[in-house]
């Protein structure tokens, strides 16, 4: 929210870059630009102003027309994409008459190349030999993790870096030679970031909680809130003159904002929460289990989605019908019938009931109405009952979730993973 | 592969569209943009070239600036975001002055916005009855699903079309207003397409089986193959006189291919196979459960997406252990013991012991390496046996899937529930 307010405010007085992502694919619709997002926050957390995002196909006048509008009005384009190997992949040839220069093989380049291809023992073709010509009028960045080169000139005050467009090999190009260029090059300010992930409060009621916090902020100091389903993170931001005094104000900070909120408090710097509880898990020498209703296995895939998983998850049982729930996790049907399926005694007992069936030291259970459908007065859409355990230890809480079907699931198992590391730092009762 | 050619072909015949997304949450690389790839793919089935998209922050100044570009250089400008009611929000009051107007307020929107009020109990305050107020010099486009009317400019032959950036508010904007109005408004050749949906066969094999009848097509149609994990879409598009001619012919061509690749397709637009096994089940009468190890919970994740899964849907048991495999399961640990747990006889006993403990009438098992560690030589990352049963049919198949964890687990998924697909058609011995 702040955030918003402060790039408007401030953009004046950054470098701006302009982002251009060169291919048909996006334009026609096939497949969605995640290049230019991920270029579009390197770029702001490294204080720079991005003034505009653009796909265009790859010919030779749409390439043209970009660079005649944006040269001189922006301090940086970043550009992906039409620099495959195949005569279709026009933006080389485009750039090199655009710069006025000369294609030439680039010896560090038709290294790379060639370590490339000898490591995977398959030969190179004219193509690929063809690919280590850059003009002569840029410094070419060689590419770690493919064929195409990337290619970096300047005219007018303005840089000009075209880069692959295939997400592996164009994101440690950025990394490891495009910002740590732009670092010597420009008066790029120290801008250091942490972000504090926080769970079980929405953004509103966090921002209520930390307001007093917030307004103390130094003037140097930035907050960001960034929300996705389930989690808060909060990001703060110093503008200083060394990373390790920056460091310390974060520190300092941290610890104040620990003091209101710790307890929502999971980690940092976007690790995710299924594998902060494995880290957790592992740490402490113990093994989960899920037994899962509304949330339909989701829970399972997020745990099984960090790898290595294998040495603390045992396993989970989606139970979506009675049946399931009451034979082999051992539900006591009488308690489905009195108190319906989605009721603290039933999710407690599907908790336990997988520890006992999966043999794990600690379990998590949900069983909730997801919708569209299903839903009555008493028990709307959203309701959700979640149970968390470790060994004798057992507790639940009821929660209403907006939104549609799988937000409900993406909350209630993010809100699931989130209870039992409460539960395993002695946070809960239960 | 071919859609790309003929999209590059004939642009120059075509109508062309420009889109323009407002807003410095995408600038900031806050969120992607799925707005603008959700417009282009409508116009590009639309039979429009789409020539750019531009994301930009919310200022007179860029607002201005874009339209100065392509106004007469495009001749359609289709524009998202910053229309909503706060201040902040500056696209209406540019427009306005951009096209030199006036603000009235709009009766028709004022009642659309009164009508919104007045369903959800709430009341109007002033900033929302402003959002009735529009240009008097445009169209405006009445906004059933939220406060922000649409706007619908002319000037140098383009029109420019601003609507709102919440995409459940655009998207029927552009389905029910924009296309009608620009089917009747320009000259939108008629286009029919058909999207065959197929499963088990890589893009490159499907070319090779299918290329006598792509060779062909009549001139008037044209394909494109559309990959996803695991599934292969082709799109058929006829450019004709009428929809009714236009649907024989894909009538005609669908058969033809039926009798190619019958076996691998398992549907039509667009359709998701999680929901086209669950209509399956559901017209046969039958119910289903998985026993999941390397896919983790994804297969229930995927069958449980769908509403009323429940219906059909009994449960998952997913055995990352080799004791959950044996005890809860029933597998014999011999079996594990002397073929691995990776192996036919594992996965094909996973299957029956899936549908023993809860209770199902059919069931999918998958047992494999997801990586990236776990390899072996002889049992290499991306190894996968998967089986699928129906009352006392088994059948079972062992897969090598390329590519990182997450995509064994997608397309070892989607493979799984193809199979059972061709199982419950009595398409696979077993």
């Amino acid at each position: 929210m702040m955030m918003l307010a402060d790039a408007v405010e401030d953009k004046r007085s950054k470098m701006t870059v302009s982002i251009v992502t060169i291919g048909d694919e996006i334009l026609i619709g096939q497949i969605t630009d995640t290049n230019a997002v991920w270029i579009a926050k390197k770029m702001t957390l490294l204080g720079m102003h991005v003034q505009e995002m653009v796909s265009i196909s790859d010919t030779p006048e749409h390439i043209t027309d970009t660079l005649d509008r944006l040269l001189g009005r922006t301090d940086l384009v970043l550009m992906t994409g039409g620099l495959g190997p195949t005569k279709d992949d026009l933006t080389k040839q485009t750039l090199n008459d655009y710069f006025g220069g000369k294609l030439v093989v680039d010896e560090e380049v038709l290294a790379t190349i060639t370590e490339f291809f000898n490591k995977r023992g398959r030969s190179m073709i004219d193509s690929n030999r063809r690919q280590a010509e850059v003009p002569d009028v840029c410094r070419a960045l060689p590419n770690d993790h493919g064929t195409a080169p990337g290619m970096w000139f300047e005219r007018d005050r303005t840089i000009v870096v075209s880069m692959p467009g295939v997400p592996y090999e164009m994101k440690p190009m950025v990394t490891d030679q495009v910002i740590p260029a732009l670092k010597s090059r420009l008066e790029i300010p120290t801008l250091v970031h942490r972000t504090i992930m926080t769970y079980a409060v929405p953004e509103s009621y966090l921002a209520e909680m930390i307001s007093e916090w917030e307004n103390k902020l130094p003037a140097c100091m930035k907050l960001a809130y960034l929300p996705r389903p389930g989690i808060v993170r909060l990001r703060l931001t110093v503008r200083g003159e060394c990373a390790e005094k920056a460091n310390e104000h974060l520190d300092r900070q941290t610890a104040l904002l620990k003091e209101k909120i710790g307890d929502h408090i999971f980690g940092y710097d976007d690790q995710p929460i299924e594998q902060v509880i494995g880290d957790v898990l592992r740490e402490k020498g113990l093994t989960v289990s899920t037994a899962e209703s509304c949330t339909g296995g989701n829970i399972a895939r997020l745990l099984t989605s960090v790898p290595g998983s294998s040495a603390y998850f045992k396993g989970t049982l989606v139970a979506y019908s009675n049946e399931v729930k009451t034979a082999p996790l051992g539900v006591d049907a009488d308690l489905i019938e009195q108190y319906g399926a989605v009721s603290r005694e039933v999710v407690e007992a599907m908790a336990k009931g997988a520890m006992q069936l999966l043999g794990s030291d600690a379990s998590m259970a949900t069983s909730g109405i997801a919708g569209p459908d299903g839903g009555t007065e008493e028990k709307p859409v959203g309701l959700v009952w979640i149970a968390v355990a470790s060994g004798n230890r057992v507790h639940s809480r009821e929660f209403r979730f907006g939104g549609h079907r799988e937000l409900v699931i993406e909350q209630s198992s993010i809100m699931a993973i989130g209870l039992l590391y409460k539960l395993l730092h002695n946070k809960l009762e239960g």
